[in-house]
């Protein structure tokens, strides 16, 4: 949430900001101990840059008595998101920490799942009623203002039943004449956020709208907090770190890297690699189908792993471009067909010239080395067509695989280059060895 | 730019949004017959809503005299943002239609690099002098709103050479006392941004502190603008597309997927695409260095590819979440010695893990249909070491590989899966034969 960053005398800044940097790299003991050296401010700024994760660890090592006044600095949003963070036995000692009405806006956050709008809002705001004069709003506002921890330039109007009417900005209130109600002032035609909007959809709806914060309202249009933009910026970060390893073939890490114990970044990368490794051991099955053609021409296994490569790049490269585009909402499930037609052409084009340079390369190495045989020139014509059917082939795999699984229902990034590359390897050595009988047949083979 | 969302009436509102939600799919003269048929106000925020691009191109399809008004609904900002997507000639007769203190203004944002903090800032915002009162403050902020495009909480006290002194947020001269000066209710430790500063830094600033807008100063602490959080947001979101672009071996394709021509499309993916295949040309050198082997012993073929590709995966995934993790801030340079402790032990857990995978895969094919040979034994045994030494190795060069690029002042995310599994390819082959030679002498080699 947005609080106010104060920023102290040079030198002890650079003290602090040196902590908030280094902090990833010290062990929890190092961490308290240089934590408690600080000055009570730079101690709270410090405390308040840091990720909930990073804020549950440090407030677990900290003295139980002494725990209040930091928990009791978070808004309720992030000590919920702190609250997430600790171990089940730790939440309810946290929680009687709080004073009474916090703690109920806590729990009741608690009960909203993470990733949803609920459970990204801060349920604390700046409320006006529509039948009060400007005059009486701002009077009203000042005195809020001394409790609230959000610096928004909004007021939401309710009606007694928490019904959200309208919304008026601090200037509108400046700009009006005296006499006027807020009712005359406040704009009615509303951008809200229901309360189980998953979070992405939350972050598209800012970026349509472009405010810096949505009021989220329950089904019956009651408000029940606001979202602001920062916590926006958050969400955008996470989710792309989320592709991001997912593409990159693990499981999403959920923590920063260092932070990972070695067990669980092992088990967040053996379950893919795994299930990768014995799809690709389907590559073993394929070529045993061709194992009197390696022992005629040996010279056609030398280029195995360069055709069937190129189909994993090719692909790696086809799905990664359209996930992210199914990510920015540039790509839509419907757009298949669009997008299949471009990804001929282009895995035709890509293919070709690969094949030109697999060409150029092959009789060179033979004018040179003399190192495929006499009959060269039919292996480099196999190799140059079997890589545009290869690269054809895993750029229409690559690039379907998302809408696939985004048909089922499952996560587009799941669809990771070596996911694309494993599948097109086996298929690739089909095609690779195929052609080549065909191509070499009466002559090698 | 922080723009008000006028919701339109149900019917209207649907019509608009629903074209929102088209405006990738349709071809150029689509969309301007589209747009035009829109009430004025939807066609409005419609245009708000739009990217830059987009923006620039359904300008340019708009007759000539009409373009004013569309291009005056622009904050500065976004005006320079729009100019910057048109081809150069038609940027000059663009900036004509401007009135001449935002010409001015759009001048000099053009004179920004895109990717800094002055590229990113808008040239407007409240400002106040130290030595008016609260009140009068008050009086003159309201004169100021009327013109200003901006909905910021804050206004910005400046001295006469248009230095920055301090910050006053609107809540705070709410609850001033009415004889106070702004001098004595202002902030003065502020977070500013020098003007050069990249975005990618802007991005992580705001991350440390939370607030909704910082002030961009020159050199001499002059203010020149503030770059406000939602830009934020975009830029956070641009980043990660582009490195997702990266990893997936391509080169950032700077524009939607769908907007970029054919020949573009094949232009940003051939270029990595033949580098890796050259690269990987050379695994036709390291298996003509076994061919020797492989006539003897063709058993072993069928299992290069299963191999190779598990040094690719996972090396795959070591540099993604590396660089992710650099992009993130959490780890830096100087903790290269950190994650390739931690990689040694991760590539040794794992290839051990698909080594006990790959025995039971190879006993279990030889018990069902023997297709291995009488060796088959000391062949698994070849297999099972190779994986640990070609996963270690994988992992090791995958996660010191962004490291290096940065060092040499490189983008890490260059160091894509692709990339990384070439050069695994490589060296893979050598590991396997040379395992294999040593395991199998005297029996099947």
């Amino acid at each position: 949430m947005l609080a106010a960053a104060v920023k102290q005398e040079k030198e002890e800044l650079l003290e602090a900001e040196d902590l908030r940097d280094a902090w990833s790299l010290l062990v929890p003991e190092d961490r308290l101990e240089s934590f408690r050296a600080l000055e009570r401010t730079d101690a709270e700024d410090l405390f308040l840059s840091l990720s909930s994760l990073d804020q549950a660890q440090l407030l677990l090592l900290i003295p139980i008595p002494e725990r209040r006044s930091w928990l009791r600095l978070l808004a309720p949003d992030d000590a919920a998101d702190l609250i997430q963070e600790v171990p089940h036995e730790d939440r309810e000692p946290l929680l009687s920490l709080l004073d009474e009405p916090t703690r109920r806006e806590v729990g009741s956050l608690l009960a909203y799942a993470e990733d949803d709008a609920g459970g990204l809002m801060n349920p604390r705001y700046a409320r006006v009623r529509p039948e009060m004069t400007v005059d009486e709003a701002i009077i009203y506002l000042r005195r809020q203002a001394a409790e609230r921890t959000e610096s928004l330039p909004y007021a939401y109007v309710l009606d007694p039943d928490q019904k959200l009417l309208g919304v008026v900005s601090y200037r509108e209130l400046f700009t009006a004449k005296a006499g006027q109600t807020v009712r005359e002032v406040m704009r009615t035609e509303l951008v809200t956020v229901p309360e189980v909007m998953d979070q992405e959809d939350v972050s598209r709806l800012f970026q349509t709208n472009r405010l810096l914060a949505l009021p989220v309202v329950d089904a019956e249009g009651r408000m029940k907090g606001v979202v602001t933009i920062d916590d926006v910026v958050d969400v955008v970060r996470e989710e792309a770190t989320e592709d991001i390893q997912k593409i990159g073939g693990t499981s999403a890490l959920d923590a920063p890297y260092l932070q990972v114990s070695l067990v669980g970044m092992i088990r967040k990368r053996a379950g893919w690699l795994s299930v990768l490794f014995v799809g690709e051991s389907l590559t073993a099955v394929a070529m045993g189908h061709f194992e009197a053609e390696i022992a005629q021409a040996v010279v056609l296994a030398l280029f195995v792993p360069l055709v069937i490569s190129s189909g994993g790049n090719s692909g790696g490269q086809a799905t990664t471009l359209v996930i992210r585009a199914m990510a920015l909402g540039e790509v839509r499930l419907r757009d298949w067909w669009r997008v299949i037609r471009r990804e001929f052409l282009a895995g035709l084009g890509l293919g070709s010239i690969l094949a030109a340079i697999g060409v150029v390369r092959i009789l060179t190495w033979e004018a040179l080395f003399h190192s495929y045989g006499p009959h060269y020139f039919l292996v480099a014509v196999a190799v140059a067509l079997s890589l545009v059917g290869v690269v054809l082939w895993g750029t229409i795999v690559g690039s379907m695989l998302p809408f696939a699984l985004r048909r089922l229902g499952l996560d587009p990034a799941s669809a990771s280059a070596p996911f694309v590359a494993t599948l097109v390897d086996v298929t690739g050595l089909v095609i690779y060895f195929t052609t080549a009988r065909v191509v070499l047949a009466g002559k090698l083979l």
